[in-house]
């Protein structure tokens, strides 16, 4: 938003909200999962505070099951699914994290799992997704629809398909991320100013916004993106859905969506402040900090909104910041490119 | 300890203990570090429990504050320095994290430190002592006498010097580990059967097995050490402190002392359970496992505790073990060399 005032989530969500994702939604969904996904904590470093002149809350999802935080909205929605449909199994597209955590939550309840793939996913991603007993179908990325292929895909088998974003129970999931943020801060006397957080289809995005917009609801939400994938940053100045040109050209692999997913755009027309896009260098340049400073195992789309407080794009001396890592699974190349830099 | 049955704390604390650092001074170093040392989580990962059939609760000092368990040691013993005293600073010894310790500390305070360090140590550790702002002077490992650089430096400003292990206030904010180890594991329900934790000098050791005396009678402490430096499993077995004839062939950088602290022995021969030795295979194989599935960047010698467990060194199937990952502050080659093993 251009808005030189973000107004907070309480202030907004007054009016009527285009979706049907309530706060029971999100605590049922934390009840569904508690059993199986780990509560992260909230951490502090004050090396980041240092850095960035603020007081900074960190939820490290990269410690999350799976290596990211999809596992939560990946077993939300498969424990949501019939037991006459679970030995069908289940269908899913992804670069990668939302592949691990449903072939992650498939296991746990015995159902059988197919991701489709982009063939130059990470090939960290591609094995632990294997590792968790997935079927792994690969499709290339600049000629191939992978929602083509994961619908035929369902048709052949009955399947239930599992999007990796635009999914009430999957929004739900990882919503319960911003109820655990609200809930620790408040453990600690504090309030959230802003959340930052790493921004694709949006799956995570909406679901936290709309956990804050209940439980903090003074707390400005920012998307955080790739220089060449800011759709949701576009798309909320322009108030209507707007598509990315680029294909490719970022290291996020877990970034890289064409468009605002429906839902979560709805939620985040109405609570989200101002977005905020990063470049390579400074992705690269936040996984570096992640690995020497707060010894965490980043990858790039993780690391999107640490490196968009990190190189001062938003104005947030003397604020009190909750930042989200979604994810730690990088190949040892590409940190090591980071360390280079 | 060769005994089949190793006996709890609580049973073995029950005679006279030969020192003199009691649950006061333990919750008196927690008072004084709390404002300035991070309250680590107590951490839990399903592919760790899969692998060792075991409930693992994984205290991360990696994360601490300098990046290692070492800032609460150096910052409790410093904050006990007379007022009038402080402006002729501190001096000491170290591989490296207890440097990082004592010059964050000395940087917080306002004192001036100077440390003296292997020639050998890590790059990082090197960079990062200098960057807290202290002054560092090296030293050759094979045929000079750290000690006596640090005495002779003392003599010469005034500094007070702080051991890295035989000195009671630095066992005592080490302590700390175990008090909040304790608290935690209670507030979760739950009693630890075991403790690992990586041992060098020892000043962790003795001041963790004191506070779980206290805290956690029932749990059984055990110290990790590496194959060549295995100095307190033989002077645990014999009653009485001995040497390690080594001086290099570790990768544990952080563990390569001479011979167990003679506070910590006093505290570890009534306290400690069964000893373990772990390779340096092993040990690479932990960091890569804290790489790949924790996401958390462990160093050698902060791994050794986890490589005990995941060797399978000791029988801990079905028992619930906590485990101190005590840094985080590795070179990029050698987590390449883990990652490649």
């Amino acid at each position: 938003m251009t808005d030189a005032h973000p107004v907070s989530g309480a202030e907004k969500a007054s009016g009527p909200v285009g979706h049907a994702i309530g706060l029971d939604d999100l605590e049922a969904a934390a009840s569904r999962i508690r059993s199986q996904a780990l509560l992260t904590p909230l951490l502090r470093h004050p090396a980041l505070d240092e850095r960035c002149g603020a007081r900074v809350f960190i939820k490290p999802e990269n410690l999350q099951r799976s290596g990211s935080f999809k596992f939560r909205g990946a077993f939300n929605c498969l424990s949501m699914i019939a037991e006459s449909d679970r030995s069908k199994g289940v269908v899913a597209c992804s670069s990668g994290n939302h592949a691990q955590g449903v072939a992650a939550s498939a296991q746990i309840l015995g159902m059988p799992a197919t991701i489709v793939m982009p063939a130059d996913a990470p090939q960290i991603k591609l094995q632990r997704t294997r590792d968790f007993g997935a079927k792994v179908v690969t499709y290339d990325r600049e000629s191939e629809d992978r929602e083509a292929i994961a619908v035929r895909l369902c048709e052949e088998s009955g399947a239930t398909f599992v999007h990796p974003y635009n999914n009430p129970a999957v929004i739900a999931g990882q919503g319960t991320i911003g109820l655990e943020m609200a809930e620790q801060a408040a453990a600690l006397g504090v309030t959230l100013d802003d959340a930052l957080v790493c921004t694709g289809g949006g799956g995570l995005s909406g679901g936290v916004a709309l956990a804050l917009s209940f439980k903090s609801p003074d707390t400005v939400f920012h998307t955080v993106e790739p220089e060449l994938f800011d759709d949701y940053k576009r798309s909320l100045e322009a108030g209507e859905r707007l598509s990315n040109r680029a294909k490719a050209g970022s290291i996020c692999d877990a970034l890289l969506t064409e468009s605002p997913g429906e839902i979560s755009f709805s939620i985040l027309k109405d609570l989200a402040g101002e977005g905020v896009t990063v470049s390579d260098e400074d992705v690269l340049a936040a996984v570096a900090f992640a690995f020497n400073e707060l010894k965490l195992v980043v990858e790039p789309g993780g690391a999107a909104a640490l490196a968009a407080l990190l190189s001062g794009k938003l104005a947030l001396k003397g604020r009190t910041v909750g930042v989200v890592l979604t994810g730690g699974n990088i190949d040892p190349q590409m940190l090591m490119k980071a360390l280079d830099g």
